[in-house]
């Protein structure tokens, strides 16, 4: 294990170093995914591996600390498919507060989350603003892969099969090529875009209706270059934000 | 990474193969941590690092998945200590029954949880009732090394500072030692025995009114062999106990 | 008061006769909006008027019954501007889960909540969630617009000031000049473009920060045609997953 | 439209009027009421309809506010008659809550409720506790006809069915003919006194174990006098209390 | 101690014996009063000792189980007073719902509550309500002396300050007269009858604002008869409704 | 009655004396016990005798308030045999917060639990933690029996049957005939020492899956003499505690 490795994570620091570091970086990052069906090219912990790897990157550019990954999040539209686990919106809100408290009162002043899974954005967004009231010293974040839209459109040789949702897709696939090659396997990767139901925005609709293997996309498309230009832009929109709000205080 | 490491870790494997696997594996296993003060001589993480590695241990005995780590507990007697991160019983509770929700809907019927913070204990016994009345299929243990009270008597070489907590100290260096020496540092192993007061278990006692550097007895005297002489028992019983959970339905 | 308007308002007609009615249409409609800043050229209660003339017109459609106006939601992000009431998340939510669990025990099988204010998306879409497990005979639907960003983006003649959010700009008015024009003063009518900052999709952000007037853009192009042009494809939209709702049970 | 009917209504005016005006009347007035069954000559929304226009005579009398009609309450006893909706106790409290805390933050100094249903009572005397305690500078009524008691003992013609409800009865009718004449078809009123039984102000008992027509009383009496009669006296009471408060500040 | 004294209080029986009472009798009978000042002639526990006789006297006529007496209420009104103790109106709705489902799984098909105070009479039907849904086959009731009204009516010589609450006055002393005479010192009887204003009924009022003693009416006008008179018409009343429920069953 | 034991017993105390006691002793005494089968000897009630019997002696060495007994507890373990109560560990916390709310506005600085019942000390201790937060010039404990497990080893004529449990056993058997010898029948009592399985400390398991009878050892080796000396220290320890804290104010 390298020292620059270790220093990074919070949790394999000792309480007395810790102190001292807290006194010159008050940034710390979470990293928050899932345990989720991605078809069958990547694993369970896709959103996991990503959320982990970005925050490691982002800590790297703005000399913050990474906490342990949060690694469960809310799965409703996938639940029933094999291997996922899910939380609700509640549950989830209740103890990110719960760690943006503790974090608050340890000295930080920024709460970065990284997050690897969209369902957790309602969840991330809301516990962010009871933050917002309770901790008035504490900015929190809470990243899914900031401009990306923009970056992926010009990348990506398929269209969308959604407006809001990328998964186990070219898209994700690339993400994964980039940040955790050792967990992907490509020959398993498929091409399976499935036709979303218009309702699928407008009333409960789990994703066993429209797909059977959980991959929007053309996964084969993947390359690690379309991933790392898409989270490099991602991990400057974050970085610039960080320190801009570092900057304010 | 060896094909055996990876087979048990639940996250690593996709949405195709875990169907298969859960079909003949039913059990699934949850490390518990926190992110916790362990004085000058080992991580913040201790507790999450010692949860995971018995549980790894544990999955090889009775063939279970493992599940990725809940690294924040609940830390209230230290948590004005640098570093320390804590949730609160509400939270921990909550979101531990939506995992035990999933994995019962998964078709999981043992879920135990392995826990390397005491003060996690109250949360995880509430959890499990919680399961036992919403999830009459699903048999729910919370681990906490069992039968170490007995096994650690036989080999301590300090009397323990308290009837219940043991904190930093010989016994949980020497799991360290055993489990993650990688992350040890003897050289700042300290011999710190504070004076517990009584009223620590009638009034609420945040423990930096007894020791300044959240060890609990004489660090020095750890060794490998006296935790490994502890954990193999604990994970007997932990064994047998699972077994025979699965033995009965 | 005319039969045909009458007849159309749940709470217009008496218990006996409302009987018979939904054993005819089982289709209930439920506009929500909220008390909000909507500039100088709009009414606070912009987004109720709105909610409630689209559930009018929706009724004719799929011959439902419009209950009457929610008339308070989510609006966290122009909260401090003068007027503007909110609720939190959490108590919408339960409050409309109330009322869908009595639409359920009155023999509705279709809830189509028609969404004036897109602060109440998180709620709405938690709401229909929560009554997807409890009450498994209704059909509820959240609906802000559906089809509207592609509609909008053929007829503005401006860009849109952010991705998600439009609020009392070209479009909103143009609502309001189709279905509410008594309420709207052209006079007052503003070109106000506001450089919303990244950050506002990642950290909490009232909008009191990048904006005086809250109007997003550029109201003074408005036209009743507009609002007509992409108001008749969102209600022909929700017709229609309205209707192969109803037809599928 | 008139002006003056438009200028008392808070959700027509717009953010900048508005602001001018809290400094001026910080008196806001919130009708309240509840989708239920009122007999067979009376809509389900007689309780919405009351409290609307009794709000809007007492906005008069006080130079208030009108806020929109909050149109759903606690309508636990006659949840079972077509048409009724209910949401409980614990949500229209919150709901509560959170308009009275946004009323303080805009400035309002009186939050008067004017509630038209009697099964709301509980819950709004909470939220008013509740407020109390929280925004020690907003006072909060919870008037359902204060006075009405004494008075409509002066007129009635039959003796009350209950000490404390009266409903769709030669009372509520007459309200509603002085209030919203054109909602009620005397055609169709009614003679049903029910024999209500001694344990339903003692054990939990829906109405429809003892009236199948949700009426308590002879309907027919009712004239427009007698709820003049009454309702002035009511707005009479609530006048004088909510210009005493304002005094007081 | 007599021995039908002790068979009647659940709590002095053991475990063995009490499985054949329930066999025989299924009637739980619960006193509720509170902490709460009561003028200078009366005790802090007046409405437990009030609720804790009448019960002994109802298990009588019944042949009921006396529960042990919950002797917290909620006490809004008067909780600025010295020595009273006050609870949610949330607290005590759990409690007793609790309370209620454990008898109902105990085999006891009537919970009848005695309330001693007037201000657990929101929580106690609230809770009645709530296991009228998760406890069917369980009939509750919440009884504040029926029928009290007209009784006292007929016996009083002085007005009643208000319509509704009664305290530690002619009528209430007279209780404590005929139900605990060895807690009542005449000698220390006040005539302190309050100017309630109108607005105690539409605003939070606490009752410090109209009372300096907590004594509302003249206490020097008790006497035992008057209270053996309305104590034992409630009774008469209270009997005949829990039988005609277990004649129901 | 004696003079000294009613100044002692807080509720038959009148409002105006309260408050000059207050003034001079400002230390309540919560007897908190539960409604719990304990074998065929000692009656259902045992844990409210022993509490509130140890309370006035505890009163009398601190010069103590003795509250009214709380007589409800968590008894999930027990909660399957006959006569047995519980409230869940959420409703006693809220309920006991509460109370220690209303009696630090009171004016009292320690409030002190004496706890009968071990299955309430998580929900005494978290109550405990959360005043310790919100009424921080309020000391709180949850005494049970504090020194009791070194006394018993010291008298005890047998093992015990476990390492945190007694019940209804020589030790708790023993109390009874030192504290409430006119509750036991020690002609019923009998020797049941169970084989607990290690099971017990890690998964649910009702009481019943190992004992019929809910007696943990030999209650025929019980006397009031092993029970004198036990609770004598206990008490010792208790009012030790008490003292220092309010030494320290």
């Amino acid at each position: 294990m390298m020292d620059g490795e270790t220093d990074m994570y919070m949790q394999y620091q000792n309480s007395f170093d810790i102190k001292e570091q807290i006194s010159h970086s008050k940034i710390a990052i979470l990293p928050i995914g899932a345990v989720e069906a991605h078809g069958p090219h990547l694993p369970l912990g896709t959103d996991n591996l990503l959320a982990e790897r970005v925050s490691e990157k982002l800590a790297e550019r703005v000399n913050g600390l990474v906490l342990p990954t949060l690694p469960y999040g809310q799965v409703w539209s996938l639940r029933n498919f094999p291997g996922s686990i899910t939380v609700s919106n509640d549950s989830l809100i209740r103890f990110i507060v719960d760690i943006g408290k503790s974090l608050s009162k340890q000295g930080f002043t920024t709460f970065a989350m990284v997050n690897g899974h969209l369902g957790n954005g309602t969840a991330l967004k809301e516990a962010a603003r009871v933050l917002y009231e309770t901790c008035p010293n504490l900015q929190v974040f809470y990243f899914f892969y900031p401009g990306m839209n923009k970056a992926a459109a010009e990348v990506r040789e398929t269209v969308s099969a959604h407006a809001a949702y990328f998964h186990a897709c070219e898209i994700e696939t690339s993400y994964m090529l980039y940040l955790a090659p050792e967990h992907v396997d490509m020959d398993k990767a498929i091409t399976d875009i499935p036709d979303i139901p218009m309702h699928a925005d407008a009333t409960p609709t789990p994703w066993e209706e429209f797909t059977e293997t959980a991959v929007l996309g053309d996964a084969k498309l993947a390359t690690k270059e379309k991933g790392k230009y898409i989270i490099d832009i991602a991990l400057d929109n974050m970085a610039t934000m960080v320190k801009n709000a570092t900057a304010e205080i």
